[in-house]
């Protein structure tokens, strides 16, 4: 077959060709704007220009601080099209974290969302590479900013050429680079290339949940983080509308995004679908989400009470997917086998639960701590590893965790699973948050999906503490709902886990607290939790 | 990302992962047997220690001349896994072209049904490359035959382990090896890598039109023709459950299976659709085919009735997929867009008859005989280019055609075709079938789609005639149903053009005849009408 290298310019010229008139709904603080596809398109066209104008050479990495919005869009074109390599900025990083990455990819160029300025400002004098900002706004004037080489991103692109002969190249060229969460340690970075974003995106078109052209579908996860699990390229690609929810949205922008656009497709963190359920359970019959065909639920556990409050009380079916900031992200989605679709009752949950199948493309084990296959009986617990054309090669200027994070060859996700005969994978824990009590294993996940499951409760972290006779054991945090403050004890909490998991498996104790510490993806931050248990402040 | 090869064995792998005991069904005339995906993978596995027993070197090519059933499933994988190449030969082309492309393959051991070893005989001693042949047979005991060198398949692979290492190697390599139609001359060679079909199968499982696990899916097309397109490596990738029609199927045999298996997604040419639908109407209320979701016709023009009928008279949706031999196969697939989708009355199904919407991952021109791109605006016709990560490199051992068949990397389709702002391909005509009239084109295509409309016309070709004046001009050969050939005269014919095509597009004469003439798989052969009417035998 024809050396036809995969490229990203390939979604962006069928997305034009196919869907020229398709709608792309941005929304900002400033309310929401619409274009086409062929508007995207030409403004692509003109960015690309724009940066050659700039001098910007072939591979120079260019940062993005943005939210999710058309120009973070026409930048996640324009810019690997044209051969360069789009730096996505997690916006929600520690100030320190963020000086580190933005060195660290030795970014000379930043676009930047209007309201993210004073953020930026606050570290601007600690990034010594980063010689220009230009500045993504609506506004017709430059905003007040003390940042240097200051340009206005329309500015930049007016009276450029609306075409632009995209140029092949190398499908081995990196397109796109991010960086892990920070959960477990300083964030590492992942070269994205064209074939690997190619292929993980052609797989995002795959099957029930694949996104289709009749769909509306709205990335809540953000672009600044693992390609918004591709969905910007693979929308495009396929022609879908798409709907980019913007500055700092809230449950109720979601909401009313769903409700005004028609949305029929989400992707988010488990988190987002948590506020969105008690924004929508409190404000009941204010909006109507009965578009919605599914939602992808990733990033963290799905808790088990949750898909079965979405089918249950808003009649939404809600799917899992996993993935890594180092596979691109997707590795397994949750959609149900045929036989298992007309379940009903608690087995109905527990396999709309489970993390789910591998997706076409990729390949696994699940090793023992000296790398020796266990059995896939949905009981054996083992690490798993990965190998396919989206699972990285090594990190970004990191040989040390490079080197650790291989075995012969397969990449160590640090997660520990089971795999059961029909072929669902259920990620057990992290390696690191696992509690080793007595010899044994418990799940902190396990735990949380159990006591999430409690009416009165919001959200739990289980975490390990050190123990003088088991090594560590389980202690629970939780935060109870506003009105169930005085009602709900201590007692009640660990009553609600008797029956549901073995004995010693129960927290040692429960602590109430008024939030879970997020990361910058919305996940719970055990480390920090773990760090204020040590100092006491817990 | 990863340096992972792009290879079958991922598919095969993946599936009998996720979709162990899903069941696979094939049909021969001994009857139907049922397997399951874990049955076939371990066969699969003992097939490839065979053809390690028999010494047979990578890349070395194995004929196969077989109908759609679980041994040639079973070849699929094994050869190209184990790093040969399987060339599934047409076998029903003509006894001089099966002697060419097994001469032009080199073919040296060859995999053949029970039944369709007369036919195999009667050219055997033409073939001298050719040292051994496998018997594929339900039979206990070696059938007679003239054939040197043969054994069971199952003996073949009786004893050997069930499970194999299966090997990495360069995506690159040649997987499969196919022929064209021979519609218009000596069938051309097609190598088909590894990467092609990986790329090629993954896109087959994209949108509304993908195999889902959910699906029941019955190639009709057959796997001795552009790799039963796809079907075979991406049902079983997805994990769906597959139904084999086996050897001569007939229209009964079709709806039979539909009946029983409950099948939910079938594709074949139109030519089948016709003889289902007639079979159908023939026998009312005799099968339940309510199971079927949608059927996917290709490899000729759909005829636009037929798609009317069919969802008027079964309610079963039909869609059009677009490709070639050259192209693994699929570049164009129908299904409407949202906006489409209600349409009512004639623009229903003149949106649903047209050739469709470029698949994602590939990419076109249309041109001029200049070579200068031509509007897409629904109307200016030009050759079709295509350029993709399944399209041919260049014909197998055919350096002239190669040179023929390519126009500065891009592939000439030898269609020729208009595009509407929509991003709808209307395939007019091939090249070589347009009819050019007083310096204008006439498609054949669409004076035949028009007459096939006319209640009492089964089928009907369009070829051109040379004339004086006109350098050219249409005639249609027609096959009415047997009960209205009394009643229909030539006049009704040429009327029912009257106010559907322009007054000069109508046929100069109506030749009613008994039978069109077929290709090898199932379409119009208008060479063959051509030079029956040259001979003065039309
Ligand atoms: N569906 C899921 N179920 C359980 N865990 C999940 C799921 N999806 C993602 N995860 C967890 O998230 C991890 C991937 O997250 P990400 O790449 O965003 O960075 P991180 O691992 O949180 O941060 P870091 O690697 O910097 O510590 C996975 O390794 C897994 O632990
Ligand atoms: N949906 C379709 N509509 C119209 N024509 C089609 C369609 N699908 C396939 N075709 C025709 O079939 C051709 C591809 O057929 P195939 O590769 O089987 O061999 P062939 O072209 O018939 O034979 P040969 O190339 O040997 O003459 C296309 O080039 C096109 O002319
Ligand atoms: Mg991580
Ligand atoms: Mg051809």
């Amino acid at each position: 077959m024809m050396d036809y290298p995969l490229l990203i310019r390939s979604m962006l010229e069928r997305g034009r060709l196919v869907a020229a008139d398709q709608e792309i709904v941005s929304r900002d603080f400033r309310g929401v704007m619409r274009y086409t596809v062929r508007e995207m398109y030409e403004r692509v066209c003109q960015l690309a220009h724009a940066l050659d104008r700039l001098g910007i050479e072939p591979n120079e990495h260019i940062g993005s601080f943005a939210w999710n919005n058309h120009r973070h869009l026409e930048l996640y074109f324009a810019v690997p099209c044209s051969q360069r390599v789009l730096h996505t900025i997690n916006i929600r990083l520690f100030a320190e974290q963020l000086v580190y990455i933005i060195n660290h990819a030795e970014d000379r160029i930043i676009f930047i969302d209007e309201d993210l300025l004073p953020l930026m400002e606050s570290i601007a004098d600690k990034l010594p590479l980063v010689e220009r900002f230009i500045i993504m706004t609506d506004a017709q004037e430059m905003p007040a900013t003390t940042l240097k080489n200051a340009t206005l991103y329309e500015e930049l692109i007016r009276g450029e050429m609306t075409e632009y002969a995209f140029p092949d190249f190398d499908e081995w060229t990196t397109a796109l680079l991010g960086y892990t969460s920070a959960t477990t340690g300083m964030p590492k970075g992942v070269e994205y290339s064209h074939r690997g974003l190619f292929l993980h995106c052609m797989m995002a078109l795959v099957g029930e949940l694949g996104v289709r052209e009749s769909d509306v579908s709205m990335p809540i996860v953000p672009m600044f983080h693992v390609n918004a699990w591709g969905r910007p390229f693979a929308d495009t690609w396929i022609g879908a509308k798409q709907v980019y929810p913007g500055s700092r949205p809230t449950a109720k922008d979601f909401c009313e995004l769903i409700d005004h656009e028609r949305v029929t497709y989400s992707a988010g963190v488990p988190t987002v679908w948590m506020g969105i359920l008690q924004h929508l359970k409190s404000n009941p019959g204010a909006y109507d989400v009965s578009s919605v065909r599914c939602l992808l639920s990733g990033g963290s556990a799905l808790p088990q009470s949750l898909v079965e409050a979405y089918e249950k009380e808003l009649g939404i079916p809600m799917y899992q997917g996993y993935g890594q900031t180092e596979t691109s992200p997707i590795t397994f989605i949750s959609y149900p086998k045929k036989k298992h679709q007309n379940l009903q009752g608690a087995e109905r949950y527990r396999i709309r639960a489970k993390t789910g199948h591998i997706v076409p493309g990729l390949e696994m084990r699940l090793v023992d701590p000296d790398g020796n296959p266990v059995p896939y009986d949905g009981k054996s617990m083992g690490e798993l590893l990965l190998r396919g054309p989206w699972v990285l090669r090594s990190y970004y200027k990191d040989p040390e965790k490079s080197r650790e994070a291989f075995l012969n060859g397969w990449f160590r996700t640090g997660d520990i699973a089971t795999m059961d005969s029909e072929g669902y994978l259920q990620v057990v824990d992290r390696t690191r948050d696992l509690i080793k009590s007595g010899g044994e294993w418990i799940s902190s996940v396990d735990l949380e999906n159990v006591v999430m499951g409690h009416p009165e409760v919001l959200e739990a972290a289980v975490i390990a503490v050190p123990h003088e006779r088991w090594q560590e054991r389980p202690i629970v945090c939780v935060v109870l709902r506003p009105e169930a403050v005085d009602r709900v004890s201590k007692e009640d909490i660990l009553q609600y886990f008797e029956g549901r998991v073995a004995k010693w498996w129960i927290p040692d104790e429960v602590i109430f607290v008024s939030e879970i510490p997020k990361t910058s993806v919305g996940k719970f931050s055990k480390k920090t939790l773990r760090e204020q248990y040590q100092s006491g402040s817990l």
